[in-house]
Parts: structure tokens; C-alpha cells; sequence
């Protein structure tokens, strides 16, 4: 799994680069891939994924944050997505921990004292599957009734070194979770 | 997912437990599910799915572990058995911690202060995704070389209770898995 | 499978209710679904899916049916679409003989005495199986050529009924199959 | 699909044609297939495919069935496997609806006033759906405590015709579901 | 694997042929299939596959070509169609060996002497692998840059014949791979 | 994908190399792999995949092979491990072209001036698609009735060489379908 992480520059995520094939378009990056990068999040109507989110007429808005997206072409399945989404938030939840900050994770949600830092969704393409992970830079720009916190609220002031960790943690993970897919024969 | 804990006996696991329809087999459990039973652990080599492990011709037992057999119908890939188990781990983490244990996670081994606590395998059988997770009650009966600890030496001395826990804990999040994965439209 | 049986309202059916994930987004039912509502078929031809009617500008069209919008998400192939599609038709069909009305079924249309009673269409979408059925309430609004019957002509005059009947039929076999599905061990 | 109907010998069920390839190795049928046979049946224990029956210690036997032994390599899965069995059998009930016999099936069993007529198992090989659906000739030699009913009670008295009649409205149905499949476009 | 080679009429390709189905919806062709005519080439930017094109502003263009449009709906995956295209490529080769032309296939191209005979993509649709091939009657109309060669240069004169031998070099190379992927036994 | 050598002994073939996971067994190999070795080839009954040898009683047998095992774990398919197999001889056909070979294949047998050069096998395990490609050194030990060839007597002496070139050539076919298979967009 290839890793960018997008440093010289913002980029607003308004829900297109959920679309397949986003990081080869936009980076030439062929196969599995996380690209990080830093902006604003105004997620369209018509990029919603999470038809809950629609059916309740939900606004997904932060002013600041560093945005996940990542595909994976080995699986085209959703409960796949899911499992692995769920996984990342662990290890996203894991990596704060070693920044001392004491985190609950509820599904693919990440909150602290109660407080949203989070936003995801997973996903299939005809051909991959596609997953966003949002973290809040500062709790500013949310959508009136969500009770936010950011990344600096909570000490983490190198946005650069958190991208840069977690970056290298995700890719960690899911090539220990390949590597161990390789290595077990069958069970009867 | 059905959860069924097994509290009146105790079930000693030598890996056999790993084949298919081991539930509906044994306990008339159909579908989806995790059986917990608490037993000694000695895994017969014609039983090993790690092939790392005999290649190194390691030895898998413990004295005393809750063991957590896991069967999943919906998916047969081992990248996802890979995903979901790890899954599971990072779940079972974030119980101990609320038991105020502070774990360490590596893929699918947990370690507390350097000292492993558990074992674990994931992978499919024709039918199905198998997995098994084994916890130490007590470090006893690990094999040589191993630096090893156990539930009691953490203060987790109602192992009952943590049977419970764990288990609806796991069966929570596979049921938030798979919700998620029906509620998310495609991408293009 | 969930069953939902709408008999406050009529619903149009013009062909759009094929997309996946429709149940969810209308009626907030996740998962594998059947609905069943009344109410004009008119389909539009950019929602047509059989290709052979495009092939051949065929009208779909009935003033007053019984629909069933079906979707699974266990299983996204169109063989497997094609098969379920014919053994929920041949349900139906026993259904009607509980009620004294003899059905010949030829693949996924139920005639009686010669005359078309259905209409009916499986297919994939990215993420589901899904599947429109439509039986004739009467025989009224049919495209030219086409020589229909309805239920009422048959005798089946409390429709609310026969929504009820069918529904629950229909559940009651899928819920069979996929329990079949589970209780078997692989062969060699 | 290919259909071949053994007249010229009895060929006896002990349960080992359920495994792959049997058409190809014995008959030298490659692909899709249905072999039809007359002869005893008596499953042994480890060629038992459904596990209820295994727990139950049921008996498996008649002393004279029509056999169905069907593969299908298109697409391995149980729950496909599954539906494509019940789809069968209520093929098999239209066709003996034709004969005048007024069936009721459950499931996978077919019931003539109550008595049992058929036997049917489904699952997979690693390449292939499998399938055996068994009709008694006469109710001889079934497990005490069944209480059932053969063809020739029923009046079919030419069991030629019949393997031969079912034999063709089970490739008929078959290819008819696939040439479907093949016709529909995908749902957005 | 069907195979029609329209001889009467010239069709130009603009790239929309990829589209699923394509084949039955213009000339009634039920499943897998191979489509080849002669006309221009000149693919709109919005039916363009290869995504690396795309990138680098290709153009895709030619005066004069032999097409040939692939749809398999036996397996939908991306690796299988890449797999697959090259193996036609090669056997396409192996037709051009026995005309006397030697060629060098890289990947899914044709070079005679380093120059470009061909081009090629091949995808997924949602339920098909889709593939165009295309390979030049004259190098005219090339793009700049391309140092391109046609079948006339090559003294492959009577494209008609052309037409027809590869047409069923292809096709009874696809029937052998599924021949033969039907005759094998699975390994442990 | 992994390209391993055996250049310092001789290993012979009896057939149970393949089944899955013995790169991994035998080498410590994990994922996509080719091992490539010298030696005899003499497959037991038992170890037997081509359903037709069995049927026909045929020996598979040579004094001196050069032996490929090629384990692919992407995609578990027959029709795709078939089609992998073909693309794989073609691709040796090509090498012996750059030797001067001419070569004709048919399938998945290469020939030379109406001689057989070689053997081959594709089929699937539970987790991975396994192929064993089988090219005479020398026509000694063939099995009687069969008109063999070896590379010897084709001019290719330094049997060494041909190893390193032909598993190369086929770990860069490999990698190119794969690489292409990641970077088009799906069809509609």
C-alpha cells in the first residue's frame, strides 16, 4: 500500500475523491493507496455515501481537517469496507494514544470527553473499495448540533507529524493484515 | 451474530475447533457467530493453520485461556478473516481498557508491559472466515522462550464477567460492521 | 428479510424503484427487503432492464398491480438474481393455487388460461440483488397485444389480502433458503 | 446444462456422487450436468452432507429412488446453491402437477397428503454448486418413524418417462435462468 | 463464445462499444461474444478507459481498423479481463506468425519492426469483462508521435480473411481455457 | 510477484507440489510466487488434476524437466488459473522464439515440429490459484506412445540461462497484467 501525504498545499474535500481510481487521477498512484491531505470538508449532496446522512438531511462541514482516503482493489465488497474502516479508526484511536490523549471509539467514530474529533465512510467502486476519514484541525465550521473537538484542542499542534504518524500507521496495518492473509492454509 | 458463552464446563481448544460449522455441529448454533469457553490450550500440529508457526515447529499451548471461536458465513476471503480478526483484537484492546489494563497491540497479539497475553489465527475454510483468539487466564503452561502473562496477573480475576464483556463487546461490533455496510451507497 | 406491506397509500411504480438501497432510502428498511405496494406500472424507458424489451420498444405498462420490490444483499450476481426471481415466481404461483387459481409458470411470467397475469425483472446493481414483480389487479391498461388477466377477474378480490398472503410467503422462503445455506458442510 | 439418463442399469446412492466432478469421472461429462439413475439409497454417515441429519443420527434411505445428481460450476456459493435446490423441487412439483398429483412442498421436501416423497441435499464443492434430489419409486425401505410415498402409489407408473420429463424441465428451467441473466442491464 | 464478423457495412468506433452489453443491444448476441468490424477510430475523451491515457492527453485515433469487441460475463474481475486481453494479444500474434509476420507483443500492443500495430483496453462493466482490440488496415490517421504500421504494409491484404481467421483463432482459444478450466479437480 | 531459482539441486516432481502454500512450506515464500527448479517429473495417481489423464489411465513422466510451480492468490477462479496458464505458455513460446524456436502451441501444450515439449496443470485451492508448467531437458522417460522433445535437442544447452530468462519473462507478464488491471476505469 503506497502513502502520500500532501504537504505543500490544501486541498477542500467536497466528497469527489471518493470516486474510484481519485489518487491514480490525481497522483499517478497505481493500486492500494492512502493519500493525506489538509483542508476544508463541505461534503455535496450528490457525493453523500451514507444514505442515513441523506434521509436525515445531515450537513457534513468542518472549516479544518486532514483528510484519509484510501482504496483498496484486492476485495470489491462492502462488509469487507466496513471491517476495515472500523479497523483504521482503531488504529487511528491507537496512534492517539501515544500522543497521551484518551480517546472512545464508537464504530467508525472517534470522540474524546464526549466530543466528535471524526468523520468517515466506507465504500465500494465497481472496482474498489474507497473509504474517507476526516479529523478535525479545530472544532470550528461543524454543523450546528454537533458537539466537535480538533486536534489542537487536545495538544496535537504538529499537524504535519500527525499525518506523517498516522499515515505510516495505517500502512503498517494493512500490510501486516495482507502479509497475515498470505501465510495460514486452509481449514477443513 | 449469536453469542454463546460457555460457562458450566470447561472446553480444552487443540485446534479442532477451527473447521467449519464447529458451532452447528456442536452447539446447533446456524450462522454467524462467537462461542467463548474457557480450557487449556494445546494445538495439535496437524491442526496448525499458521504455517510461519511450523515452519518454526513453535509449540501453541497455555495452561488455562478463554478462547474465543469465531465463524463467519457472509464473506469466504482470507484478506477479510485477516481484517476482521485484527478487528477484533483492537476490540478486545479497548476492553482491557476499561478494565484499566493498558495493552500494546501488533497486529493480532496483544502485549501488556512487553508480556504477551494472547494468541490468535484467522483464515477460511471452503464454507466460511474461522478464527480463534486465546487469552491467558494465567501464565502458565506457555511454551519456552515466551515472555508471557495472564488475565489474574492484571487484576481481571472474574474471568466469568470477562467472558461476558468481551463477548458482547465483539458481537457489538460485528452487527455495527455489517449495518454500516448496508446503509452506504456505491461510488462511481 | 424484512416485510413491509404499504396499504395506506398508492405508489406509482415507473420503474426507478430498481435502484439499489430504494427500501432504505423510502422507507428506511435496511437490508435484504421485500415491499409490497399498489398502484399504476408505467415504466419509463431509461429505467427499462430487460434489454430485449428495449430491443423490441415494448410497453410495460397495467393500470391497477400489486408490486413487490425486492432486494438482497447477501449475493450480488445475476445468475443468482435469475434464479431467485424464478423461485419467488413459482412461490407466488403456489400461493395462487391455495386460492384455487391454476397457474402455468413459464420462467418468471405466471399465466392463467393462456393469459399474462405478471410481469417481472432481476438484476444486479453495484452493491445488491434486485427485482421488480407486478401482478395484474385487473386486467385494465395493458399494451395492445398483450392478453392479460388480473386478480380480480380470478376471483382474488381482497387485494390487501393477497399482499399479505404473498408477502409473507415470499419472507418465509427466503428466510428457508438462506437458513438451508447454512446447515450444510462443504463437499470434497 | 447437460442432461444424461442412465436406463440401462441401476446405479445404488451411498451419498459419494454429492462430490465434485462425478459426471466428468464416471460419465465423462464436462460442464453443467444432470445424471439421472434409478437405484437403492442408503447414505453412509461421512458422506452426509446436512449437519441436522448428522446431529440428529438420521437415517438416509430407500430401496428404490429416482436420482438427480446435478453441478454447476458457474458460481460457488451455498446460498446460490440453496435456491437453485428449491427452485427444482418446485419445478419438479409443476411436473408432477402435470401428472395430476397435487404436491405440497416445503422447502426442499415434497409432501403428498402429508407424506413424505422426496429427499434433497445442496451445497458446495471448491468449484462447484452440488446438488442430489432423490424421489421414491416406492415407499419401501424408508427410516421408521417417515411416513412416506412413492411415485407408483401416486400412478406414475413409467418411471422412464418420468426421469425423462423431469430430466427436461430441469435443463429447461436452468438454461432459461441463464439465458435471462444474461439479458438484463445493471441497476444503477 | 459467439462470434459475428460483420462484413457488409463499415462501423466506426468512438470508444462506446465497452459499454456492457453492447453486443446484444445491436445485434441480439446473447452472452459471451466477439463483435469484429472495420472502420475508423477515434475514441471521445469521456469514453476513454486507460486512465494513464486520460492523464497524459492521448489521443486514440486511427483511419482505418479491424475491431474487435470482447464481453465475457463468466468472471467479473479487472485482473481476469487484464489477463485475458494478453492472452488474445498473443494468439493474435501467433495468427500474424503464420501469415509470415513477426511481431513483438509488449504487454496488450502489437510492434512489427517497433512499430505499433494495435491497441487495446480491456475492463469491467458491472457484470462483464469488456475488452476493445484494434489493429490497423493502414497507418493513416495516426496520432503524432506514434510510429505506427498497418496489415496492408504488412502484406495482410485480404482483411476480410483476416477478419475471419483471428475471429476464430480467438474464440476457439477462449473455448479451450473454459474447456479446460472445467476438467480439473481442485488441489488441497 | 516472487521469482525463485533453484540452481544448486535437483528436485523432482511427484505432483504434491501443487498444492497450496508450498512456496511458503518449502521456501518461506509468501504471496504471488514462481519457483522455478530442475529435475524429474513422475506424478503419483493421487496427486493427479486433470481429470481426463485420470479417466485415460495416461503417465505423466520425463528423466529431466525444467519445472515451474506458480502460486497466484489475487483471484481463486478456474477459468481465470486457465486462462493465466495459456497467457503463461504463450509467453514461453515467445522466449523459445528468441532462441530460434519455433515453437506451435495448442492450448496449454507447446510443440515442435509436431513433437511435445511440454506438460502443464492450472487449477485452484481453497485460497489460491496453482499451476505447474513441465518443459522436457531432454525426451528420455516419456511416457510410451507420446512423441517427445527436449530443449537439448533444440539447441538450448545452458539449461541454466533458460531458467533465468524464462522465469523473468514470466514474472514481467505478470506484473504488466496486473499493473493494467489497476489503472482502468470501469465501464457502465
Amino acid at each position: 500500500m503506497e502513502l502520500l501525504i500532501v504537504k505543500d498545499k490544501r486541498i477542500d474535500y467536497d466528497g469527489s475523491a471518493i470516486q474510484s481510481h481519485w489518487a491514480y487521477r490525481n497522483f499517478g498512484i497505481l493500486g492500494d493507496s492512502i493519500v493525506i491531505f489538509r483542508g476544508k470538508c463541505d461534503v455535496k449532496v450528490e457525493e453523500m455515501i451514507d444514505i442515513e446522512d441523506l434521509r436525515q438531511s445531515k450537513e457534513i462541514k468542518s472549516h479544518d481537517m486532514v483528510h484519509y482516503i484510501i482504496e483498496v482493489f484486492d476485495l470489491v465488497n462492502t462488509l469487507f469496507a466496513s471491517t476495515l474502516q472500523k479497523l483504521f479508526i482503531a488504529r487511528l484511536c491507537e496512534v492517539l494514544g501515544e500522543y497521551g490523549v484518551k480517546t472512545q471509539r464508537k464504530g467508525d467514530d472517534i470522540y474524546v470527553n464526549g466530543k466528535k474529533l471524526s468523520i468517515s465512510i466506507a465504500t465500494v467502486s465497481p472496482v474498489s473499495v474507497k473509504m474517507h476519514i476526516g479529523i478535525n484541525v479545530e472544532a470550528r465550521g461543524i454543523p450546528e448540533g454537533v458537539d466537535a473537538i480538533g486536534l489542537k484542542e487536545l495538544g496535537v499542534t504538529d499537524v504535519d507529524e500527525f499525518m506523517e504518524k498516522t499515515g505510516k500507521a495505517l500502512v503498517e496495518e494493512f500490510n501486516k493484515v495482507k502479509r497475515d492473509s498470505l501465510k495460514v492454509r486452509w481449514a477443513q
